[in-house]
C-alpha cells in the first residue's frame, strides 16, 4: 500500500475514505481536516479563547495538540474524578495531562472534585444514589458543571471536547433507537448556545476513533491506554460494537450515518410541530442555567451529599 | 415455564412481552392482537374487500388464516415469479398457497409473470439490467404493479401484506442509516392512500418473526421453509442480524425502535419544512400512478424487455 500523496510506504489505510497515507502526510492530513471541520461548522476563530476538556486520553490530548498546532488560543482543563479501578486511573491520567502541558509550555487548569466538593465521584455517586450503581451519570453531570464553571469564571468563549465519530455515532444511535426528538434536534458538532455559557464544540466529531489512535501514536503523544474502569459493559460501548459491525461490512457506514443525520437536521427534518422549548433559569446557587426552579441538578446533588459544604 | 393465562405448560415464551403461553392460548392471543392492531391503525372494517398478497411463506399464509378467522372478507393473490433456485422455489410456494386455499374453500387469484409478461423475473431482470445482478428490484417493482392491478381490476378496497416486525424494523433501520425524510415519513402500518389505488396495510407489523413462525407451526399451516434463493446476502437480512444482536441483548429493543418511531412520526417529528410533494400522473399504459410523465417504471421495463408484447 502506497501513500496517495507522495507514493512512499503508507502506514495508515482508511478504507472509509479510500485513502492511504504515509506517516508525514497523515500527520499533516489530520490537522488540515480538523481545520476544515472547525470552519465548516463555524466552531470558533483565532480570536476566541478556547478551553479544551482534557481527560488524559488520546482524543482530548490530540485535540489540544492539533488546536495549538493550528495556532488557536487553547488552554486545558483537567478534572480529577478520584477513580482508581485498581490501576490508579485518575492519578495516571492526571500525570499524563500535566506532563503533556508542561512539555509544551501550555496552561492547564486542574479541578479536583474531592478537594472542591468534599468527595470523589464514586463516593458522591454512592451517597446520592443516582445512576443505578454506576457513577457515570454523576460523573457526566459533574464534568458538565465544572467545565461550564471554569469556562465562565476564566472568560473562555469556547469549550472544546474530544468526542470522535465513534462517540457521536453511538450517542446518535441511542437517540435514534428511542426516537427522541429533543435529543435528535440537539446533537451536533456545535451545541446550541445558552446565555452566559461558553459555546460547546466537538472538532473531532468526524474522525474515526482509530484515526485518532493513529494520530496520537504517530505524533508520539503519551496518553492513558486504559478506559475508565466504570465504562465496561456500558450501553455506549455496546452501541459502538453494533456500529463497528456495520462499518466492517460497509466501510464508511458510520460516517454516512452521522453525516446524513447532520444534513437531515440542517434540512429541518426534526422540527416538530408544536415543539415546546423548556425555559431556563439561573441556578440560585451556581448561576448556571437549569430547567428546574431553585437549585440545578448538580447543586441539588452536592447539597444532598454534604449539606454543610460550601459549593464553589 | 407456565402459561400466564391458564397455568398449564407454556410452549411459547415471549421475553419481549414478558409473556409465556400454552398452545391454545397462544393461538387465541395472536388473532386477538392482530384485531387490536387492525383497529388501532384503522386498517379496514368488516365491510371492506381485502386482497392478501400470498407468497406461500409463513407470514402471508398466517395473515390470510387470521383474517378469515376474524371474519374479514379476504381473498388471496399469488404471483408466480418463475424462480427455481435448484429446489423449485416458485413451483413449491405456488403448490402450498393453492393447497391452503383449496383446503379452506378460499378464493386465490393467480398471476404468472412469465405467462402474462413474456418472461420470468430472473430473465426480465437480466434483460432490463436493473438491480446490479440481483433480480430483487425488478421483483419488487413487478409485485407492486401486479398487486395494484389486481386490487383495482377486481374491486378490492384493501391490499394486505404479511410484513412482520423484523421486516419493518429492518426497512426502518436502512432508512435511518440514510436519514431519508421521504422514506421515514412514508413508512408505517398503513401506506398513505393514492387516488384509484387500494389502501396498503400490514396487519402483522407488530409481530416478531419468531411469533409468526410459532403461529404457523402451532396452527399446522404448511408453508415453504426456504427463503427466496436471491435473498441470501441481502442488505435487509444483514440489517435483521444487526437488530437481532440488539434484541438479544435487550429483549423488546426491536419493538421499541419501531413503536417509538411510529409515535415520533405521529407527533410530526419528520415534518420537513419546505417539503415538496411529488405530483403523480396516471401511467399512459397501465393507468397506475407514477411520478414520471408517460409510462411508469414497470411499463418502461416491460417495454424494454419485449417491445412487441401487449401489457395487460
Amino acid at each position: 500500500m502506497k501513500c496517495k500523496k507522495c507514493g512512499s510506504k503508507a502506514v495508515v489505510n482508511m478504507r472509509q475514505h479510500k485513502l492511504a497515507l504515509c506517516k508525514e502526510d497523515y500527520l499533516e492530513w489530520v490537522p488540515e481536516q480538523a481545520e476544515r471541520f472547525i470552519k465548516k461548522y463555524r466552531m470558533f476563530s483565532h480570536a476566541d479563547k478556547i478551553l479544551v476538556a482534557v481527560s488524559g486520553g488520546k482524543d482530548s490530548l490530540s485535540l489540544w495538540e492539533i488546536l495549538v498546532r493550528l495556532g488557536y488560543q487553547a488552554d486545558g482543563l483537567y478534572i480529577g474524578l478520584g477513580i482508581d479501578g485498581g490501576f490508579g486511573y485518575s492519578s495516571e491520567s492526571h500525570r499524563l495531562a500535566a506532563r503533556f502541558a508542561e512539555e509544551r509550555g501550555l496552561t492547564l487548569h486542574i479541578v479536583d472534585v474531592e478537594a472542591e466538593y468534599g468527595e470523589s465521584i464514586p463516593v458522591i455517586s454512592e451517597i446520592s444514589q443516582r445512576g443505578r450503581g454506576k457513577p457515570c451519570a454523576v460523573c457526566g453531570l459533574t464534568k458538565r458543571h465544572v467545565m461550564n464553571r471554569i469556562a465562565r469564571d476564566r472568560g473562555y468563549d469556547v469549550l472544546a471536547t474530544g468526542h470522535n465519530l465513534d462517540d457521536e455515532a453511538a450517542v446518535l444511535f441511542g437517540n435514534t433507537l428511542r426516537w427522541s426528538g429533543e435529543f435528535l434536534r440537539r446533537q451536533g458538532p456545535v451545541l446550541a448556545e445558552m446565555p452566559g455559557m461558553a459555546r460547546k464544540v466537538k472538532p473531532l466529531c468526524r474522525f474515526y476513533e482509530r484515526e485518532m489512535t493513529a494520530y496520537a501514536l504517530l505524533r508520539g503523544i503519551e496518553y492513558i491506554y486504559e478506559e475508565c474502569p466504570f465504562a465496561e459493559g456500558s450501553t455506549s460501548i455496546y452501541y459502538k460494537e453494533v456500529l463497528n459491525k456495520l462499518e466492517n461490512n460497509r466501510p464508511g457506514a458510520k460516517l454516512t450515518f452521522y453525516l446524513s443525520f447532520l444534513e437531515a437536521r440542517e434540512r429541518g427534518l426534526f422540527t416538530e410541530a408544536g415543539e415546546v422549548r423548556q425555559e431556563l433559569h439561573p441556578c440560585t446557587n451556581c448561576g448556571q442555567p437549569t430547567t428546574a426552579p431553585g437549585l440545578c441538578s448538580f447543586c441539588r446533588m452536592i447539597d444532598k451529599v454534604h449539606g454543610e459544604i460550601e459549593i464553589p
